[in-house]
């Protein structure tokens, strides 16, 4: 593996990525999941699970429920790694919900200058690209990226409420009720909290060593004529197979530099997909690719269909499976690559494709 | 007034703010908008007018009359300075409408890597914010910022599609139809296309100057408790009080320090607001200060009650009126506060506040 650590200043490399000359380090995550993401074989990994089948986390609407996702989220985090949200100098936050209202309601007593994104579940990568970008820039020393989803929430803003019963397809996936917030900071910063206190670097001392991001790639728009947005899967991999290719490409890798590449939320049908549009480019991923979908639901016993979605997908197995085996050393370098399906009700009840995004993130454990 | 353009290199300051080294060049911009917006004050300064009493650009549904607006407004910007799309290495974007698509279905065909943002109609000061950021960094050579709103896709997302019929309350405002991109590069950039073109610094020839943006404060959520989503400018006057108080305070400056401090969409009732929340804190603003929500429409001429609103409001505005009198240094500095009312449907039917957000972009004249 190339040794782009050892560049004097961040480079942009290539169409659309950035290789940073210090890693941004990753202090500590903090995730919250519903019921069934805790029946799921990454069981007993979360910080906080639900206590209440319905996923209420003691809210009286599904909108509001997410919202609580995302406040515990962030208060969880900053309670792993001692810091207060006054040592947090910028919110890079997102939803899926219509004016990304989970973020806004969840976060605003936090009192932390806030960037509202939107890409649908590929919003994780957007804001740890953003929240790294800016770090590595110097402009802040620490950051929290942070998004969400909520089964219920999801299906009355995409589908219908949950009861009106509707049936799914076998090719749908199931919405993610989970939230994770990270907290990044600059490798230079002075550690201390404003209290006084030194802020954790969590994944080294529960985990055994430190994690950082060491660069970026942004995606574009991608649209292959889906109509049907059930079949999201299919829907986003053209967008995934884009920002891996490019990926690849603009650092002058191969997928061989990379212990494991985690897309979103593709699910068994999008990974399928995935793998014959990069092999039309002679890229090869089926080794070490896993998708985040697949990885938090057994899709056959606990009847998800083709595996989990959603802005929190991929960020609650980042924050509670993916981001602990990186700071155990089980694995060196991972590409993070959060898939994201471009619609709402308007834009598929008028008759519009669903085009993806998919945005990449090189994370490493760090000697 | 202090010459922070002497810095040697990018710095935070304060709370949430930062000021450039260099400032980041605003190539030029295009603007586009609905017919009542070139029959009030700024008629006759906008780039391009819809030709159809209806404002569809050619559409047949609203959503897809708002994504025509994005894809001019980028479509003049590259004409406007001789730029192609591959000359952009990043666009950030976002509107009003559940889950960007005024966005994604309006520049999807530019292939151009995206960062979907949403901040309401603070949005177009928030893509301005991360796009100088980023230029700034030195990530990027040149990105557009873009935003846009559509008064009838919008009456629909938030409140009753026009058909209805219904009544406003004199404080609510009218949201514009419109939108603005904005071309920045980088200070240090080769000014070439991949065409072999020179890129055109519009600015500098069609009126005289070149123009930059020297600094930033991001805003946080102010939620002081307002329930009626037509009131939004004072949903919106508590976050824009404190935008500007942090700015003042990080940069160390008075409002005597700028030509002009522009709020996004205030409306006169807003806009009183603001003052009285300021005076709280011994600044006066109310010698220098617009809202462009006030500006673009004539208020009782045109029936519009409050003033102008929308993500387009602040941005067209900005790229028809302010920009070019910065050029001919009818003013040497301004400061750019887009304002944001953050609610939707849901949120405001299930009974809860309307937070505001303002994001602060500081624009000088260039020697």
């Amino acid at each position: 593996m190339e040794m782009e650590n050892s560049l004097s200043k961040n480079k942009p490399l290539g169409v659309s990525s950035v290789a940073y000359a210090n890693p941004v380090l990753i202090m500590g995550s903090g995730n919250i999941v519903g019921q069934m993401e805790n029946e799921g074989p990454l069981a007993g990994s979360f910080d906080k699970v639900s206590d209440d089948k319905n996923d209420m986390f003691g809210e009286d609407s599904w909108e509001k429920a997410e919202s609580q996702l995302q406040k515990q989220a962030v208060a969880l985090t900053l309670q792993k790694t001692c810091a207060q949200a006054n040592d947090v100098r910028y919110l890079f936050a997102g939803d899926l919900l219509g004016q990304n209202i989970a973020s806004s309601f969840g976060i605003k007593d936090y009192n932390i200058p806030l960037f509202g994104l939107y890409g649908a579940c590929s919003t994780c990568g957007e804001s740890m690209i953003l929240g790294s970008m800016n770090i590595a820039a110097g402009y802040a020393d620490r950051v929290i990226a942070l998004t969400s989803s909520h089964f219920a929430s999801a299906q009355k803003e995409f589908r219908f409420p949950l009861e009106y019963g509707s049936q799914r397809p076998l090719y749908a996936s199931w919405t993610v009720t989970g939230s994770a917030a990270f907290l990044l900071q600059d490798v230079h910063a002075n550690g201390k909290s404003t209290n006084g206190r030194q802020i954790k670097n969590v994944l080294e001392s529960e985990h055994g060593g430190k994690v950082g991001i060491t660069g970026v790639t942004a995606g574009k728009i991608e649209d292959f004529g889906i109509k049907d947005s059930f079949n999201m899967g299919c829907a986003m991999a053209p967008a995934a197979a884009w920002t891996i290719a490019t990926h690849l490409k603009d650092f002058g890798r191969t997928p061989k530099d990379y212990d494991a590449i985690f897309t979103g939320d593709l699910g068994s049908v999008g990974q399928q997909a995935l793998f014959n549009l990069l092999s039309q480019e002679d890229i090869d991923i089926s080794d070490n690719h896993y998708d985040c979908g697949m990885l938090i639901y057994d899709a056959e016993k606990q009847d998800v269909h083709a595996g989990g979605s959603g802005c929190g997908c991929s960020a609650v197995v980042l924050s509670a499976h993916i981001l602990p085996k990186l700071a155990k050393k089980e694995w060196r370098r991972i590409l993070f690559v959060p898939t994201g399906a471009l619609l709402n009700k308007t834009s598929f009840n008028e008759g519009q494709n669903v085009p993806g995004i998919a945005h990449a993130v090189v994370i490493e454990a760090l000697p």
